[in-house]
């Protein structure tokens, strides 16, 4: 019997997670972020960092690596302020160095702004090309800074202003924590696209990308920024400006995967809709079985609605070994065809013999269940029934999400029985999409659903790509 | 609402985890092991090690840290050898400094030895007197040398000869593996305290202290090697040596809280006997309540086995954060007063305004209790009820697991309804220890639980610690 | 007797060396630029990077540390490109971050540019501010980056025009490499003030700061690039732009302490102007003595001149500790006074009972000179004769030079009388302003020595400094 | 012109440098020791390593790396003592481990030996036998650990006593620092073959291999440790016992290579000893040149010697560069065949057109001698004269020098005529053994020259080698 090595690479990636922190006569806010970072972590693996602001002087330092590793007791302490704004960026390859990541920093002539981003603009190339015409330069190949550079662009007297004219021109998915000289501000897109909450500490406030980072902070939670609304925080308090907002359409799939189970999004718990979304599974795509098992960690809440619901028992099929790091040695080919494989192991004695659902909350190439699948037979399943807590992904997401390419999204051409048989499945059965919607107690408003529907918020018009400005 | 930071120093410790393999004309063996201690790295984090045996020259490289820390390719790289012995130990302060990892290596007149141990012995002290005073010298200050240093000076033609004279003077717990010029071989002790098994590969053999490690070597599992039992591996393949065991008592804390829940342990799966114990346990201390949650991650499987005998819906209750490693800053004490905390956080949705039961796998000082049975009062709990998934600790284990000693246990000296107070319950309730028995089958043998009931299947007669000779 | 421990901090601090490197088919460029960066590191230890350009595609790469540390194999085989600039950076405080390290990069609507500047501009201020009114927004805090912008800005048809109206409008020092997607650009400012050396390679051309660099990677040296002359180099060979240049000023302090000593600028040797600085230092400010020995290193060769005038033989009288590096734990004040000094040892063999001419190439604060001399009296010197191989250093360098404030300077407001009473020693004479011209080969034209007569080749109008814009 | 790259590995290599503290009341010896290390960096840099001794508990760390790699303050502070002996390792191959690393710790009845050793056992190979016989176990292949294992075995009440009966069993070079419960212990083999010396702290003593750690480390030079004499070192003060000693017979080779100049040993300053080599050189190989350089740095002091005796002016002819260090990336064949050199640099104003005489301190194999000449004569040298500050190395050294094997000397069976055409140069004298004997103010005797002579104060029986035990 052996067990599986997943790499993560058939997951979606989450772009990243923001964090700000404004709190008087708190110079170690650095400290607190830190913390909030690492309670974001999950949002992104490859790159960690801070700014802070001390006396009206900004200062930034960001590195590659995990939180834990690009912060130590030394650095934190040279970063020393009362407000600060943080980032993590998702693991891609080792070609995209340090100069891309984040928060950024630029210099104009009111002052300085640093900017961190989580989402996709949708229209940066025709931005970012209009602005190079009038003469702007650029010294990254990111979109987040066609914001930074427009905000600084359109300051006159009011940050406030400059944002509602930058939002104005920007398309896309955008929650913004911003630190200038003298304020913190938050700012969630027009649609509300990607998360942003907003929390109290004793003396000040914290914007997150997810409530968990609250919580770990010790933070109140106040709200979720609003679709549209721009938050700015300074020393006579907090204040809000509402720009006309469309029809928010904040993204589904955070329920489904990104975001921590412990964190409310938009009044929506993420465990709950994930356990509801089990309940449905089962009510639509049930299964003769005697257990139900899911594949760790994400999929174990929709597992345990699915069993609740089902009437068959749940149980743990797959241990994961959770020291599988970055510094892990990836087995060869040679060595991997004599059978060393890691990161999970089927639990047999909850297996053999047994027929088994198996619930995951999303496949995006197939290619990891179909691993899965074999490895729960290797191990005696008699029947292996899977099923996704989420519909078939038939549609790129343009707005932070880096799904494949629609090529490569085995639900986007292939009908679900052909998937079945790829993947080995005795039966599969995903989510309905209406299931889905009644998961996150919507009737059909208030999501962007396009990976599933491709009924995208906002029109695609040109080819758009986190890292395009990389090929040129 | 805050969450709550534990560090693991609440939690009994093993000391090791062991492996070996023998494989002819696999020239990589050092890479398969590495894998494999992948696999037991739950048993130790402190120190890593390999040795190797090329052409009956053996290298040892061991240093402090994480397995995947320790060894890198261009490391493993050097490490080459058809025959290899491994080692990970738990994680002490860091006044215990490289000398004491294993594998140990002595020399001989008759060649080399090295040696891997999991395990206390339990006259160490008056043995290494004895030997000292018949001029023996030793380089490190663990009881494992003594075993090394036994069997190079008891080896006349035969090492098989020479352990089993070994084996009549130490007394205590050990399982280990043993590498010679010529020889892989592995030791049970004569109680079977130390889980054993052995496995087959293609062209050879492997050792190790649990089966989740032959799953993760694609190695397939023979047997569990018996208490007493000399296993021993050369080119002209496997032979036993069975030496007058003592009635087997292997160690029942494996079971509950060490092992991984995919390894089987003499025949009895881990997962399955902490999903029983937690029927039981739901048997013989029901509660009134709304929902089962669990200790992430150990208390997980009872508290599955809670949930389905007592009908009360499981959940998810806390969320662990899995990205704090060792390289993480700890929270200074005035920022834990700020409340950052950060390793479990509660999930409020599944708990708030509910009877909440949650089970863990046991309680040693009770102090982590109190914190978690605290963040759910201030998540919303109605009321909380403590489960505990084994009996009372009631007394120090001297065979390879640091429990506290005898006064720092809560369950000693203390009543339980004056541990349910300390710890905040409503309610708190142990298995029995006919429970404990019950779900790993015995009828009263077969099992060492001396840290439940005292009854040391050794004699205790002198103090005894794996790290008493450090105090010289 | 004690030898003495010498930061660094007493000596003037290089801002920078630069590197540029073309030739055609060769896919590894950037090894060659690491061997001349190392051949460089003596001009800035702080900060390394590279950019190089594949297939028009500029990548660039820096962190802080020394040039092996912030290069391994791995990311050198990740910056494959057959054209790279590269570039050292001086040593600052902790504070200043990875982000103004260099090469920069920008990137405007007619491509990428990265450029590498040793030197530093006076106008900096007054260009940002007004390019700034103008709406360019800064992502660093480097006049360097002011210098990049405007070549982008300025940017029609010909890279060479752009670089002509931006040499048109910054002042300063400047000795600059830069890329663009077709190109590799050479630019040395008007006035000459840093160096900057032409060489060919067997099928490509390479730029440095210094002749050392070229010997490293077996370039052939082909000439020095002219004061406000720009090289470019592209596939279809080299070009010269040649501006209206200043009246030539070159740097006098390269050859008095920054440069290596086998280098050549502008056809004059460094080691052999020490040597001479030396000779003509024995004439000038003789001093009766038994032995002439040098600070280690930079004294050396004028110190061997010294002897060869005098007569008086030479000797090494201080031996430097080679194996202090970065991680080196600096001494506490308490260990520091209990005797602990490391850098320097004075050999008492050559000194006891002597008469001591010492040597250095400088004196900017004093506190150095008077350990030294301390430590000579320690270990029995019975005179001891300090000689400076250079002028009393009065005026601060605005030009790339990290000399201290002009309060600091000892030279400027102390006579040398009061100098010679504070460092101790028993008598003091500096090489006189016509003996530095003298040793250059000069009449009084061709160099800048501001430092000490203030003669500055460009009007300083304003406050500068390369950090200035961090302090916003 | 190309500059030369030259690994170490042409020179012999030293075993090893000790050190040993004892200070009443001064619990952090440790840091002083480190500034100790520091100071004998130069004779060894493949491992570093501390013993501390604390209320009679003896700790012990030790690494691969340089000192200031394997130790920083977090790990200095966890070493506290006020006695400590401390060691580096000179550098080989990356199969050496960290269990050969020292100091060495053995726990036997009476308490912990730690010990350091610097030199080389000529019949290790015959006693090891012997106490293997006897049943004594090893744990590592080296064999300072016999010495380690004797002095346990042979004690009774008297530390003095057991160490005067190992050194009448053990042959060959040593210089031991060595801590007991109580003491620190220096001891000298019986013919003085490595060098130790004895130093006064305030509150104590020091013992290291040169008076540089004595300088380094603040303490006062006492006197040499004598041949065959014990120094022991308690609260009581410091008693000596003095064995019968063998004719003194000192490494001749620490004066012309191995030891720091700015060290003296057994009454003889390192520095004079070369530069009086040089002056005896010039007198028997005399030249007609124009200038006289040397190989850098340990050939510096003899050319300062030559070039006084001989009235040619002294100049420096190769540049080095101090930033190689053990990171640093190796040129590939290819790149290096593309002219990449890296360490020494010719300079060739000062050797163009000239009659040069080079003076290096000792030729091996002769290999980096020919690159010298040929980067010479390429930097424009008309003539190249080698002088050598020794005479020609013709028997392999077995008292810890790592020269190699009589067949790789190119003295041992080459004619000097042909060693000259060889390395290419137009001359070649070394220096007679009668001026090396002068050159240290001998007779004759005092000395053991056996590198040149193959008078070998001890007879060497057997195939001796410090890593002979690896290979079993």
């Amino acid at each position: 019997m052996q067990n599986i090595f997943l790499s993560d690479c058939d997951k979606p990636k989450e772009e990243c997670g923001v964090i700000g922190i404004y709190e008087k006569n708190n110079i170690n806010t650095a400290v607190l972020a830190y913390y909030g970072l690492i309670a974001l972590q999950h949002r992104g693996q490859e790159s960690a960092g801070l700014a802070v602001k001390n006396d009206g002087i900004i200062t930034c330092y960001k590195e590659m690596g995990l939180v834990s590793e690009v912060f130590d007791s030394q650095i934190l302490n040279l970063l020393k302020g009362d407000s600060c704004i943080g980032h993590v960026r998702y693991s891609t390859t080792g070609e995209s160095f340090v100069t891309n990541a984040q928060p950024l920093v630029v210099k104009y002539k009111n002052g300085t702004i640093a900017l961190a981003h989580n989402g996709n603009l949708v229209n940066a190339h025709s931005v970012r090309r209009e602005m190079e015409e009038q003469g702007m330069i650029f010294s990254t190949s990111i979109d987040s800074e066609i914001i930074a550079m427009l905000i600084a662009k359109n300051y006159r007297d009011d940050i406030a202003d400059a944002i509602v004219k930058t939002m104005d021109v920007i398309k896309g998915a955008y929650a913004l924590t911003i630190m200038t000289n003298d304020e913190l501000i938050g700012v969630r897109d027009k649609h509300g696209l990607r998360p942003l909450v907003l929390g109290r500490l004793e003396k000040g406030y914290v914007l997150a990308s997810e409530t968990c980072a609250l919580d770990t902070m010790g933070a109140e939670f106040i709200r979720d920024v609003k679709p549209g609304e721009i938050v700015i925080i300074n020393e006579e308090g907090i204040r809000s400006v509402q720009t006309n907002a469309e029809e928010k359409s904040s993204c589904i799939f955070e329920y489904i995967y990104f975001a921590r189970p412990d964190s409310v999004i938009d009044g929506i718990s993420v465990y709950t809709s994930r356990e509801i979304a089990g309940r449905i599974l089962a009510k639509e795509q049930p299964a003769e079985a005697d257990v139900v098992i899911c594949v760790p960690d994400s999929g174990t809440p929709s597992a345990i609605g699915y069993a609740k619901e089902s009437g068959i028992p749940y149980a743990i099929g797959l241990i994961k070994n959770k020291y599988i790091g970055r510094t892990f040695i990836q087995p060869s080919q040679e060595v991997r065809e004599t059978g060393v494989t890691l990161k999970l192991n089927p639990l047999k004695e909850a297996i053999q013999g047994k027929r088994i659902v198996i619930v995951d909350d999303s496949i995006v190439r197939g290619t990891t269940s179909k691993k899965i699948v074999q490895a729960l037979r290797d191990a005696g399943a008699k029947e292996v029934h899977v099923r996704v807590s989420s519909p078939v992904v038939t549609h790129p997401c343009y707005f932070g999400i880096n799904t494949q390419r629609q090529g490569e999204l085995v639900g986007a051409s292939t009908l679900i029985e052909r998937i079945k048989e790829k993947i080995g499945a005795d039966s599969l059965g995903y989510l309905s999409y209406e299931g889905l919607l009644e998961s996150v107690g919507s009737t059909g408003k208030g999501y962007c659903a396009a990976c599933f529907n491709g009924n995208y918020p906002v029109v695609i018009s040109e080819e758009c790509d986190k890292h395009m400005f990389e090929r040129r």
